[in-house]
């Protein structure tokens, strides 16, 4: 049986502009590889309602997970809760779950419940909120999308708060082999190799290095047995 | 007149495994923002000739450039060059102004030009070459689709080749303002600025560190003279 697939969805002006250098994705994927879950695509986009319904409402339908993060925050400019609403037509308002949640949070620290920190208790009504450990203030979930926020580490929290209850497949198991020549002498009887083991995906990534041309071999299967041939087999063309 | 828009097309497996870090995406975007050209979306897609062929399609008909990285070496995973040709209607076959670049290329190091490096020829008919000056392998730039290698410092040398030729806007300048609160304090009066700037954009970026929080406060637009007058009225809010 294939394995499920996902998409994530990187919300925010910040990485567009070269000003931030996102984090997240690569976290996220190293994270759903090891759980057997495959990512799919990637999709960063601007703080720009249109532009993040439309991409929800893609990604949703194409992919049968979808991870978002960033915009969730109490300022103006977060907008995902907003627009993640609109996308699955369901009403958004400030529900009693969350801002008990965030109420207990402000009465330990002292402080003031605030206008604007009451806009993170707003939740789509259909939603189920994700546990954040780190800073209280809630994600959510609605139908196949997962909802985050941007800061690294309150991002990781939430998808230790969410991974476990999704059922995935074998994880992916990788190997690589790191051959000293450039990939036009590697890629004849890479192509071949490659071709003797469709089950196995096989990959070729180019390093330059102190004027040194080389290649990461990479092979990648579910079954470790087969992994462990395969690799014995390309080290012996490469040897 | 609005800034020329932008979109990006990583292509490759190792960046939705977790294998790879991309560097590509941040790299590109702060060159476009210099340039006034504004990055709107970014997509990554995995080695599968559909899901690229259907990303360039609807990226290329969105916004005024694509740039794609990834999927333009010698190896069988190497496939993008295709797809592009597939996705504009083209056809594709070595081409002698390539192939005699390579040829030259080659000579000089004293390597065979062989079968796999070949490949790296193949371009479609109507495309313009992309000049590589590190691995003389090049890219291509066919409609407003502009192709380019995975390998850092082989996308900058294109990304390099490529900009000046490309008519840029007004470059989106960016003033940021350090404030040690909680984003909460500081959603109220930030949303009055923001409101009282509407030619400017103005985001909130919090971090959290060693315990405690803070958030930089990002305002972005095209006229200096604007943004600074902005910014002293920030600084005052906040002081």
């Amino acid at each position: 049986m294939p394995n499920p697939t996902a998409a994530m969805l990187v919300i925010g002006d910040e990485i567009l502009s070269g000003r931030t250098r996102d984090a997240n994705m690569h976290y996220l994927a190293g994270q759903l590889t090891a759980r057997g879950i495959d990512l799919k695509e990637v999709r960063v986009v601007s703080d720009d309602a249109d532009a993040i319904v439309a991409a929800v409402k893609a990604l949703s339908a194409g992919f049968d997970h979808v991870f978002t993060s960033g915009g969730i925050g109490p300022t103006h400019d977060d907008i995902t809760a907003d627009c993640i609403a609109a996308a699955f037509g369901d009403t958004i308002d400030v529900r009693d779950d969350a801002r008990a949640l965030l109420q207990a949070h402000y009465d330990r620290s002292g402080q003031d419940l605030n206008e604007a920190r009451l806009r993170m208790a707003r939740i789509p009504s259909r939603a189920c909120l994700i546990d954040n450990p780190v800073s209280t203030a809630p994600g959510f979930s609605i139908e196949n999308v997962h909802v985050m926020a941007g800061v690294p580490s309150v991002f990781q929290a939430m998808v230790a708060s969410t991974l476990p209850s999704l059922t995935g497949g074998a994880p992916l198991l990788s190997r690589t082999l790191r051959v000293m020549r450039g990939e036009g002498d590697i890629a004849g009887p890479l192509g071949e190799f490659a071709a003797k083991y469709p089950a196995l995906s096989v990959g070729s990534y180019p390093f330059q290095k102190d004027g040194v041309y080389g290649a990461n071999l990479v092979v990648r299967g579910q079954d470790a047995g087969q992994l462990d041939a395969a690799m014995a087999a390309l080290e012996d063309i490469f040897a």
